[in-house]
């Protein structure tokens, strides 16, 4: 098991404030990257991808980013996953995954990866792509109040620990719809932060609730979008703001997307009528600079 | 041409805000995939790279990439670049660059990008392959004013028009040891803003002058540092702050890096001496929980 502990390194750094020059001892967040290997029946670990992470919970990034990525559906399918240890630097940076069934192939899903990337001539065959991979469908009596949304963004801020000492992390969790946090997780990466979350979740055989909301500390990106639907989130909360195609996506998967959410309020751009009161809003009159 | 539009779609959104809710019209940052296709005398055009980017100096973007990522290293070894639109979307969303010379391959390409990416058992790994891709040499007489590098993050948020109106974009500018912005470019993705920015100068056959300073909106990865290195910039300045594995990479290349730079002040990870005045701090006493 790693401790919070190596997700900090230690630095010296000279500061500079209000005119005012000094020598301290700061932290850094830790990145190291992460190699996922996988293996079948079929064949041998082969390397299926190489992301920039924070180290700690590693095999729930992996076996979260196989979920979210869609090579996995089912916490059945992983029969095996460990950490490997390079015994010269001491170092874990690579998770091995063992699939179940023969139909795995690595090379088929290195080519369908790329394929699926570089499908995306325009956005909408980005969204088909992500469409034909056949999404959860949501709860449709899921509702949320506005008072909990609002409270989001500072639960999560508020479980940070290696943010409060580094500055340097994003995070990511997934809440119940009463505002009950299920897991926070922290990483470098944005999507890294989701996947650990997802995959803690996944890894550890709990089905996610149908109302779970996966809130984010920064953006709504397509890709995260991609990854909420994927794992059958039905509401995607971010602190920042959406790009067009996250809203797009959002719409065609029936996510309610959140953005800019604060204690004061937040922006509903998909599906407001899982937030209580929203489908009482008026009409739009004028372009607003909000 | 591209008019700055492109980067901004419009959209409806239910705002709440202090307890009253409300429709109204909203702008969101575009976010399109852009495939990079590179051919060569040896084959036609391959994909080479799909990335999430909002429209716009897409030319520059791919330029920059290909600077960025050690596939050329000058600007006269792009022999032809151009922008496909498709004909029923009328989007356009693949950037085609020919290569001079005949020792281009994609598929090689692709596998030691592949192989570049997973060379990273360990951080000190990826640190070698990016050193062994021969580094510029920084200016070694370069020399900052704090004052100017104060100023810095203002500057670059002054110039960013479409964050203006979205909240949704990162920004990366390139700036003149006195403060002078050279160029400066927003995206939804951190590294396409980057791109576009050395993408620009690298495309209009300007070398960066070898006191370049490169500022970024947010934090400073791995990558952004590995780009940065790419194209011989010696100032890395981010808002926000850095990763481990980027001061490392900073320190082995004689990239002073900076982070949480802010109007009142900011921290020097690497190469203090080229912040005037930094050399006379004095040591270290206690970890700072700054």
């Amino acid at each position: 098991m790693r401790t919070p502990r190596q997700s900090v390194e230690i630095t010296e750094v000279v500061e500079w404030r209000d005119g005012e020059v000094r020598r301290v001892v700061d932290y850094l967040a830790a990145e190291e990257p992460l190699e996922i290997r996988v293996s079948s029946s079929r064949e041998p670990g082969v390397s299926l991808s190489v992301t920039m992470r924070t180290p700690g919970h590693d095999l729930e990034l992996a076996a979260g980013f196989l979920l979210t990525e869609g090579i996995v559906d089912t916490a059945e399918q992983i029969v095996g996953i460990r950490a490997v240890t390079d015994e010269a630097t001491g170092k874990s940076n690579v998770v091995e995954v063992e699939i179940a069934g023969s139909d795995y192939d690595a090379e088929t899903m290195r080519r369908s990866f790329f394929a699926a990337s570089s499908c995306g001539i325009c956005g909408k065959a980005s969204i088909e792509a992500v469409r034909r991979r056949g999404l959860r469908a949501p709860n449709p009596g899921f509702r949320v109040s506005p008072q909990i949304l609002c409270s989001l963004s500072e639960k999560l801020r508020g479980d940070q620990a290696v943010f409060e000492k580094t500055g340097g992390l994003h995070a990511a969790g997934l809440f119940t719809a009463q505002g009950e946090s299920l897991v926070i997780r922290e990483d470098v990466g944005r999507h890294n932060a989701v996947d650990k979350a997802i995959g803690t979740q996944f890894l550890a055989g709990r089905a996610l609730p149908p109302d779970t909301i996966l809130v984010v500390s920064g953006r709504a990106s397509f890709e995260l979008t991609q990854k909420a639907a994927a794992a059958g989130v039905a509401m995607l909360v971010s602190v920042g703001a959406p790009s067009s195609l996250a809203v797009d996506l959002a719409a065609k998967s029936a996510i309610t997307l959140i953005g800019f959410t604060r204690e004061s309020g937040f922006n509903v751009y998909t599906k407001p009528e899982r937030v209580a009161g929203a489908a009482a809003a008026d009409p739009p009159d004028a372009p607003s600079e909000s």
